[in-house]
C-alpha cells in the first residue's frame, strides 16, 4: 500500500467522457489499496474563458486579487466533476479547495509562492479511505484571500502536496507519455527515456521541453520527490524523475531547442573596470533574465559583449542599457531576434570533453553554422539561426543516438 | 449616511454592460457616503450551464455535497467581475465569497439554512471604505465544506446580511419595479405598491407573485429588517416591505393566482372519531405539503373531505392515502388538476365582510363558479376552474380598483 499523489492537466478533464477516464485511472490504483490524492486543473479552456470575461470588463488588467478569485472558480468546477464520476463509479471521492486542501501561500497574487500545507483535512478524509480531489494552482494568503500559484501551477500543487504528504510517488499526467530525447513530434528517432535525475530535467524544462514545469522540479528535488511524467490516454510507465547519484557513463539525456531567444551585442565598449558589473546590474535592476553571457575582446582596445534575453525583453534590455548614457561608453547595440538555442542535455558530460565536438561535427556536417557557445556541467548550448533550429536538432540528435 | 445592503440577480449581472450597469447604481450610493453592500447570485445561465455538466457526469443526481462545491463556483465569478468593473471606474472594492463574509450554516446541502454570520471581515472592509461584494447563495458547516442555500438563496443571503449588520436598508433588485396587486402582464390596470407590510408580502408570495423569495421575506419580518423591492434597469422607487403596525382602512394589496394546485377529494368516508387526524398526520409523514382543507356532511351519515395539494404532489397525497387502506373506510378518491387558487390579499380584510362578498359578485358577474373557498386574517382564496384564472384575476382587480 502506498501514498500517491496523481495530477491531471486541463485537457485530461475536458469533457465528461475524459473525466470518466480520469476516475478509471484514479480507481484502479484506490482498488490496489493504495491512498489516493489527485491533483487537477481546471477543465480545458475554462482558464482562457475566464480571462476572457476580466478582459471585457477592464481590456487593460484587472487587479491581480480579483483575477485570482476570478480564476480559481475553474478548479473548483472540475474538482467537484471529477469527484462526482468517481462517486457515480461506486468509490467515495471528496471534493477539496485549495484552502480547504491546506494550501497557505504568500501574498503574490496570481505567482504567490506555497508557504505551508496544513494537510490535517487531507489526512482525515484518506483516513476515511476517501479519494481527495484537491483544486491545483491555488491556496489561501494570510489575509484569507485565495491566491493562484502562477503558470504550471497545478504541477507545483502536487509536488507540494507530495512533499508535504511524503507520498511514496507523484504521478504527473500529461498529453506526452515521458520525456523525450527531443521533440518526438519533430525527430522520428526521439526516444522516451525511462529515468531522468531532476537536474537533466530542470534542464530541459528551461529549454523549452515544456513537459513538466520549472518550480514543480525545482521542489521535487529540493524534498526528493520521485516523479513520474505519463500519459493520461495510454495506460503505460512514463519517465520517472528522481535523484540519480551514480552515473556510470556519460547520459546524454536531450537535445531541446528553444525559439524564444533574443540576442543582444554592445560593441566597441570602452574597456574601464566594472563595465560587465555596471550592464549586468542595470539590467537585474530592470529585472531582464540574461541567459547566456559573452565578452570578448573588440578593436582599438575595446570590449564586445553579448548576452540573449527571453524575447520579449529584448526591448525592457534595450532600454535599461540606453539608461546607462553617459557612464556607459560603446559604439553601438544590435538586437537580433531571428536566433534559437539548442542545446543537449546529460549528466557527467563535463568529463567527456568528446561531447561538445561532436555536437559540434554534427552541426558543421548540416551546415548550420554556430553563432555561440554556452556550457555547462550538464548541459552544452549552442546559438544559430532559428531557421535551421528544427534541422540543428535532428542532426543532432542523429549524431547522439547511440548515447540515449 | 447609511449602511445599505444591496442584492443583485443573475439576469442583472448577465453580461459585462449590465455588470458595469450595476457598478455604476452601486458607485452613486457610495458617492454619497453610504457604506455599501452587495450581494450578487451567479451570471444569467451560468447555475443551469454548471447542472447540465453534472448532469453529463451523472444523470441521476449528483452528491449533494459536491453539488454545492460546483455551483457555489458560479458567484465567484460573478462577485469577481463586478468588483473588477467598480475597481475599473475608479472606486475600491473587495470581493467575498460567503465563508469570507461569514456565512455559516447547517449542514444540510443544495438547502442549507444560515446559523450565523460572522461580520468581522466585511466590518473591516467598510471600514477602509471598500464596497463588498458577496457571493450570494453560499454557505460553510461546521466540517469546512462549502454548501448552498436553495432557490432564492441570494435574498436569503442579502437580508441575513443586512439583520446581522443591522443595516438600514436591504434593497433587492429584480426585473420588475417594485410589487403590483396584480400581474402587470396580465392585468393593464395592476398598480405598484409604495408600501407592503411582511405579512402580505409573505401572502403574495406563497400565492405565486415571486417578487421575493418566502423565506427572505420571513427572516426580514423576523429580524425586522426593511426591505426595497426595485428594478435593476430603471432608477426610480420601488415598493417598500416593512412592518406596518396600523391599519386605519381595508388595504387589498393585491391580487395572485396560482395554478400549481391539485385538488384531492375522499368522498363518502365513514364518520369515526379522528379520521381527519388519521389521514392528515400520514400526509405529513409522506411530507405532503397540504394547503387549503375542506370538511363537509355527505350523504347517509358519511364526510367527504376535499384538500388542495401543489400539483407535484398529488400522486404522493394518492400513496398516502392508499396506504391507510383497512384503517380508512371510504367510497373514492379523485384528483383534479385543473384548478387554480384566486386570492386577495390585505391587511385588516377580516373586520370588512363586504370584501369577500364583493370578490364572490365579481366572480359571479364574470360567470366564474367557485368550487372552494379559503379564508384567513389577510387572505381569502377561492379554487376555480384553471381556464378562467387570468380572467378571475382581472375581474377581481377591477371589482376593488377603488380599494388598490
Amino acid at each position: 500500500m502506498a501514498l500517491i499523489v496523481k495530477k491531471f492537466g486541463g485537457s485530461s478533464v475536458a469533457n465528461a467522457e475524459r473525466v470518466f477516464n480520469v476516475a478509471n485511472r484514479i480507481i484502479e490504483d484506490y482498488k490496489e489499496g493504495n491512498d489516493v490524492i489527485v491533483v487537477v486543473s481546471a477543465q480545458g479552456d475554462t482558464t482562457d474563458d475566464l480571462i476572457e470575461k476580466a478582459l471585457e470588463i477592464n481590456p487593460t488588467g484587472a487587479s491581480k486579487r480579483e483575477m485570482d478569485m476570478l480564476l480559481s472558480a475553474g478548479e473548483q468546477i472540475s474538482i467537484s466533476l471529477l469527484a462526482m464520476a468517481i462517486e457515480k463509479l461506486g468509490f467515495p471521492a471528496k471534493s477539496l479547495l485549495g484552502w480547504q486542501a491546506g494550501f497557505q501561500t504568500d501574498s503574490h497574487h496570481t505567482i504567490a509562492r506555497i508557504k505551508n500545507i496544513n494537510t490535517e483535512r487531507i489526512k482525515n478524509e484518506i483516513a476515511k479511505r476517501n479519494i481527495v480531489i484537491v483544486a491545483g494552482f491555488q491556496g489561501l494568503n494570510k489575509y484569507d484571500d485565495i491566491t493562484t500559484l502562477g503558470r504550471g501551477g497545478s504541477d507545483t500543487s502536487a509536488v507540494a502536496l507530495a512533499a508535504a504528504l511524503k507520498a511514496d510517488l507523484c504521478q504527473i499526467y500529461t498529453d506526452v507519455d515521458g520525456v523525450y530525447s527531443a521533440d518526438p513530434r519533430k525527430v522520428p528517432n526521439a526516444r522516451k527515456m525511462d529515468e531522468i535525475s531532476y537536474d537533466e530535467m530542470l534542464e530541459l524544462a528551461t529549454l523549452g521541453a515544456q513537459v513538466l514545469n520549472n518550480r514543480s522540479v525545482e521542489m521535487a528535488k529540493k524534498y526528493n520527490v520521485e516523479l513520474e511524467v505519463l500519459s493520461s490516454l495510454e495506460k503505460k510507465p512514463g519517465t520517472i524523475v528522481k535523484e540519480i547519484v551514480k552515473m556510470e557513463k556519460t547520459l546524454i539525456k536531450g537535445v531541446a531547442k528553444d525559439n524564444n531567444v533574443a540576442r543582444i551585442s554592445i560593441v566597441g565598449l570602452q574597456d574601464t573596470p566594472g563595465i560587465a558589473f555596471k550592464l549586468f546590474n542595470k539590467l537585474a535592476q530592470y529585472k531582464v533574465n540574461v541567459d547566456i553571457i559573452l565578452q570578448s575582446v573588440g578593436r582599438h582596445g575595446t570590449k564586445d559583449i553579448t548576452f540573449t534575453v527571453p524575447k520579449d525583453q529584448a526591448l525592457l534590455a534595450k532600454e535599461a542599457i540606453d539608461s546607462l548614457e553617459g557612464s556607459l561608453n560603446f559604439q553601438e547595440v544590435s538586437i537580433d531576434e531571428t536566433i534559437s538555442k539548442v542545446s543537449i542535455v546529460g549528466a557527467g558530460m563535463e568529463s567527456h570533453p568528446g561531447v561538445a565536438s561532436k555536437m559540434f561535427e554534427a552541426l558543421c556536417d548540416a551546415g548550420i553554422n554556430i553563432q555561440m557557445i554556452s556550457t555547462s556541467e550538464i548541459k552544452i548550448s549552442v546559438l544559430i539561426d532559428v531557421k535551421y533550429a528544427d534541422k540543428a536538432v535532428e542532426a543532432i540528435h542523429e549524431a547522439f543516438l547511440n548515447y540515449l
